[in-house]
This record gives C-alpha cells, structure tokens and sequence, in this order.
C-alpha cells in the first residue's frame, strides 16, 4: 500500500481492494467482511481533514480506543487462565508488559503492518513515528471485532500475536527492579537519588500515590500507581528510559 | 448472606446455594453453570486467609481484574456505536465517567450485590468501604465472562447495568470544566491557584503530562495526561474533590 492517501484511494478504485482484502485475510486469517473498517485501521490521522459539516475525523483513533479494549481483555483472560495463582498485582503488570506501547509497535512490524499504515508522508517524521504501527495494530483488533465478533478477535489476538511472539514465561522472569538499578548507576555515577512521594485519595477511597524520582534536585522522571512501590518503581523505570540507562 | 465466612459456609453446606443461585439468576438474567465463580465474585479479600502451601488468595481479586477489562470492552463499544461522529477523547472522557468507582459502587448498590458480599465483620470500615460493592461488580461482570462467554457478559452489562441506570445524555451535558470551577471557587474565597506543569516523553514518543494544582504554595491534586488540557483538568477536578467543593 502506499502511504500516498490519492494514490491509495485510486488504487482501491482501480481493484486493488483485492489485494487489500488477501493482505488482511493473511494477517488476521479470516476473510474481511466489512473491508470498510479496515481501510479506517489502517488509516492514520495525518491522512484525514476534518469534514467540517459533520466534525468527522476518518483515522483510525476511535477503532484504536475500541481494540485497546478488547485486547486488554484478551490478555486478562489468558493470563487469568495461565496463571492461576498469581494475585492481580502480578497479572495487571504482566499485562502492561504485553501490551505497552513498544512491545505493540514491534508486534506490529513483525505482522507487516507497516506496509498497510496509511500515512502522509509529507508530515515527516512525527507522523512516521513508531508508535503509528503499534496504534495501528490496535485498531485493526478493534476492526476484527466489529467485523467478526469478541470471539474471532479473541482467537486473532491469541494465535496471531500472543502465542507466537510473546515470551510469557521470559517476561515473568525479568521482573526487572527498576528500583536498584538506579541506585546502582547513581553510585557508580557518584549521584544523589530520591523519590519524592504524594498521596492522593481518589473518589472511592483508593489512594493514588505519585512518586518522582529526584536527581541531584532535578524531577528526572515520574509516577503513578495504587501502591507507593508500585509509584517508585514506574518513575524508576521511567528514570532509567529518561537518563538512557 | 451472612458477612461471617463461616457462617455462610455452612448456609451454603445446609442447602442455601438454592437461594445463592436465585439470587444471581436475578442479579444478572441467567442460571449460573459454575457457581463457584459467584461465590468467588462476592467473597471480600478480608474473609480469606492466604493458604501457605499454594499461596493462593481465594478472593474476587483476580475476577475484578477480568471484569474490569470486560466492563471497559463493552462500554468502549456502546460508546464507540452511539457517539459515530465524536472523537477519541471524548469516548475516552465519557467511559471514565460510566466506570469510575464512585459510579460502580452506585450501579452495584442498585443491583443489591452489597446483600451478597462477604465481608469479614471484624475488619471494620476498612473491610466495609465502599468500594467493595463496585469491585464486586467488576468481580461479576468477570464471572459471567468466564461461566457465560463474552455475549452474555455483554447483554448482562448493557441490559442490567448501562441502560437502566446510566444516563449517557446528562453525563455529555455535564462536561464539567473543572478549571473554571476551581478559578471561581479560588477567587470567591480569596486563594491563589496555579499548574505546575510536566511533559514527559514515553517510550513510542507519546508525551503524558503532569499538571499540579498548586494552592497557595501547597500541591492539592495531581493529574496525568496525554494533552496538558487533559492533565490539568484531572487535577482541578481532582483538587475540587480534595477541597470538597
């Protein structure tokens, strides 16, 4: 597919819907129904104009908050089942680490999707970031479910990204302490580390706590979660990304 | 049901599962198959002791974090279908606004689900918060998913929950501006309100935002977000909540 939008448009109109449908069929191993939804996955926000008599934003943003659902549940399922004595903690963070933003850009690429994205190539490099393709992937399971159904998008999402790409038991092996890296690579960098924390009540009296993380008296990273470790570890984490460790 | 585990242990034993299963059937529109998820769904983390040997929790933790993605699925579709012409944000917007807690714990009041958990009693208000109810509704809507599949979860949330109890039309006329608010109520009692503000780039090149409502040199509430507007809107809502204006 080009990234022209035109050109994609007249290719479409000239028969290539065809090809289209077969590249969509070998990804999602079901024939399209609705070729339609789609062609919107695949439809990238830099592509579209506002219409502005109806505010209408074709892109592929409103199947993409669709799929981000559906394959969140998905992935509850199959870790609820694979692990049946893990407490909530460990399957929400197993969760995250299968379906963050990196790890569904690289599922992407892997499935080809990159060749699908519709994007303007005028926009550079913003519109060409990485994230476009795990966005992407995202609404093309939104799309296998309206298209398909919960159960269709079930088995796309397991036999097609989960079972084949994903190291279950490698992730749950690299539960990785963000925490003492960075107080390792502080030592070993003769710097001063501390975690700044904030606790917050939320509306039904969860607490919410905030923590960043403090370097040399510079905010270098923050965040969030419903334990104060859960906080620390997350701004660690993103601490470590933030100084490229 | 009684809130003393034993107790409704051997109510369970002396044949009161009849009533149990009646009671689901009510609750949510079928015979259960497998009642052994519903009682997992009602059974408050505060009744369990962890067993050493397997380490296992029997509470409705792990069903909460199923139902909770189920929830989020179903509702992201029936906003996805009844708001064709809005725009990621705002189906974004409007689910939070039909699944936070403060909503759940309602909608589980109305169904009765507070009559069915179980709670140890001498826990006290911890055990009893609020909450408790609406985890319990997430825990159902999981045991449904697992004993009745996807469709039946769906039908029973829309059917039970959205459609009798969610007023979608008076949640889209109250896009509060929490700003404003917090702007009026500062300059009616004289206080000085300011943002602090942080972006910070995630892995995929996402920015998420910090905003802080500062109130006289003191940090109110935090809000994270993937737009500053979003972010400092989270935190003068959240500030408000904290002030209880």
């Amino acid at each position: 597919m080009s990234g022209l939008p035109l050109f994609g448009f007249f290719r479409r109109m000239l028969g290539h819907d065809k090809a289209f449908r077969q590249a969509i069929a070998t990804v999602t191993g079901r024939t399209p129904q609705n070729v339609r939804l789609y062609h919107l996955a695949f439809t990238h926000s830099s592509v579209v104009k506002q219409q502005p008599t109806t505010g209408r934003h074709q892109s592929n943003e409103r199947l993409e908050f669709l799929g981000d659902a559906v394959l969140g549940t998905v992935v509850a399922e199959y870790l609820f089942r694979k692990f049946p004595y893990e407490q909530e903690g460990f399957l929400t963070e197993m969760r995250s680490r299968i379906v963050n933003r990196e790890s569904l850009n690289g599922l992407a690429l892997k499935l080809g999707l990159d060749k699908l994205v519709q994007l303007d190539p005028g926009q550079g490099r913003a519109a060409r970031s990485r994230s476009v393709n795990g966005n992407a992937l995202e609404a093309l399971v939104g799309a296998v479910y309206l298209d398909q159904g919960y159960k269709a998008a079930r088995k796309f999402v397991l036999s097609r990204l989960v079972k084949p790409y994903v190291d279950v038991k490698s992730l749950t092996e690299t539960t990785a302490n963000f925490k003492s890296k960075l107080i390792e690579w502080a030592q070993r960098n003769g710097k001063a580390i501390r975690y700044d924390l904030n606790g917050e009540a939320r509306p039904g009296g969860v607490m919410e706590f905030t923590a960043s993380v403090v370097l040399d008296d510079e905010v270098v990273a923050t965040g969030m979660g419903l334990s104060k470790k859960q906080a620390e570890q997350l701004a660690a984490e993103r601490a470590l990304a933030a100084l490229g460790v």
